[in-house]
């Protein structure tokens, strides 16, 4: 068990926004949230996997929906404490502690605001490593568990409650209900006890996001390269260094869909860099070529200040490096791909592990 | 109190159809789902508003969606017993009785199934006297009573619950469910207690459906002018008598739209009538002007056989005879008028109550 005090909280909210792989959210909101609710109520506890009881109740919680929705209308807080408490009474069963689903700037910080204002303890841990756009795209579904039951609440006061056959069809309702929610809402679901979530969850991704900002940040103090020192802690290879000229962006279907072209610089001059995104990056080609891809993390960063840009951040004239991340061995066997590989995402191309490539 | 056995299942599936303004569900389909219900488990208690206790909970049972996917993918049972558990369980509380949230040849003979079924007795009322296509749409709406908690369930195995700030967010959520389902689902929500009802409902809708049915099979028995016949007990004005030359239609967002263009003969000949519909008939136009509108009801019967046409049963060549029939004066107030006007719907008109036009 440690606390995370408002520092921890600061450096927290920037790696998870690397792992966000463009998507999760806007870290400065998030880390304002998360902030604002440990000065009124106090710093958080955040407990490792082997801390939980194997009978505890763990429900995560987050916000759904198209991230340039998000940036315009603010998750106020109340929402999610609804809709923890309607499931919580759903479930019969008191909640014994919260957790991020994915790594990203409002889906890590949320969590945290939720524990301090419910006085719960937050669990080192998420379901993706990174972040992925849809609901069943979480470890606990290799694993058979259950998305459902899910509720989701919006900032009207309205809130549903969802039981699917399987964790699509919780994704298929839940994206229209989002949608008619404004396109986007709070959510809990993925409700398990600490004997499933030790088999299921990624470890210490919370650990790792707080790692990877305190990198970046002594990176600068110390007037080293950030993106070096991002690399090193994520092991991430350079796949790109490139100026953003071009942004194709669209809220379709409760997502942010688009495509981002960078045309190289310094050592990639000459080169044309593609992104495609909902709400995180999915694949990117280098002159046409696919270099990374779904699974593994797409990860843009500042070229300067080594600040992670999300996708709805991205603009022209930004001068950038992509990474590409190696993402958690789960995603890489035959049924993490089913769910999460390129050909989900409707590109046929063959998963080829990033570090392969560069 | 008295028993529905499967004659009165008979005269009452098609009595609904009348009453059903061209929605509500195939009437053929909505009795052999009834008298199945009745064959293996008996008859079904019908009682009236006066003998329900002012605390006993009533749970209407419907079938959402467009009667166009209604009549090609047909409820098999489960799925609103399902929703009716959910929403018993959710209520902790023991459901009664249930009832026909609207008038029609499937909304109308879905509850006598779920009574059968559940050995539960059946409410002779319902929330519209006629159909509507929106959830909101009930007399209930206008005493405050909330749809939700709402439960929608679906064939597969999946299910909702919804709670709303108010009903058109209920349909709003409920119609997008529905969509995601199938562009079908089957519906409990508007649960009340009796003290409740006795004031919401409007009584007797059952045995007037049954009423009309017998009406109609006694005139074709005695070979008498079956549409004179509806006519004399609904109080229904013979708006116009015609052929169908041309139906559009379209399945959007999750409703059956559309126009039928009738040609008028006999006495009507030289006519054109126009009926816009969303499930159930809107508006019916005589030459472009307005004769009949919502509230008011627009029923189409085979002038030879008298037998209600639904809108998605509407066919070129048909030779019908439309009537406008008053509405319960519920629906002619401001506030009943502001659910279910012509201008809720889009049709800039005053509503003017047909028996001050015919």
């Amino acid at each position: 068990m440690r606390w995370l005090h408002p520092e921890n909280v600061e450096d927290l909210a920037l790696g998870a926004t690397v792992l966000g792989t463009g998507g999760g959210g806007d870290p400065y909101v998030g880390k304002l949230m998360a902030l604002q609710a440990i000065q009124e109520h106090g710093a958080v506890r955040l407990l490792t996997l082997d801390e939980i009881g194997d009978d505890e109740l763990i429900v995560p919680t987050a916000i759904m929906g198209a991230p340039t929705v998000i940036v315009e209308k603010l998750p106020q807080g109340d929402e999610i404490l609804r809709a923890f408490h309607a499931l919580e009474a759903y479930l019969g069963q008191p909640i014994k502690a919260t957790m991020s689903i994915e790594a990203g700037g409002l889906n890590s910080t949320i969590p945290i605001m939720v524990a301090a204002r419910l006085g719960l303890p937050l669990v080192d841990c998420d379901g993706m490593g990174r972040a992925f756009p849809e609901v069943q795209m979480v470890t606990h579904t290799l694993y058979g568990i259950p998305a459902t039951p899910m509720v989701l609440a919006d900032e009207k006061g309205n809130s549903v409650l969802i039981n699917t056959i399987n964790n699509r069809w919780a994704e298929t309702f839940a994206r229209s209900i989002t949608v008619d929610m404004g396109a986007t809402a709070l959510q809990t679901a993925y409700a398990v006890n600490g004997r499933q979530l030790k088999e299921v969850a990624i470890p210490g991704t919370m650990t790792l996001c707080e790692e990877i900002g305190r990198t970046v940040r002594l990176a600068r103090v110390e007037k080293r390269d950030v993106v070096a020192a991002v690399q090193g802690i994520t092991r991430g290879a350079r796949a790109f260094h490139g100026k953003v000229v071009d942004v194709q962006r669209r809220t379709e279907g409760g997502f942010a869909r688009g495509e981002a072209v960078l045309e190289g610089i310094e050592e990639d001059a000459g080169g044309r860099l593609t992104l495609h995104f909902q709400n995180e990056h999915l694949v990117a080609r280098l002159n046409g070529e696919v270099v990374v891809s779904v699974p593994d993390l797409i990860t843009v960063l500042d070229s300067d200040t080594g600040e992670p840009v999300t996708t709805e951040g991205l603009r022209y004239g930004f001068r950038v490096v992509v990474l590409g991340i190696p993402c958690t061995p789960k995603w890489r066997t035959p049924e993490g791909l089913a769910i999460v590989g390129p050909r989900y995402f409707g590109y046929d191309i063959e998963y080829q592990p990033v570090e392969e490539r560069f």
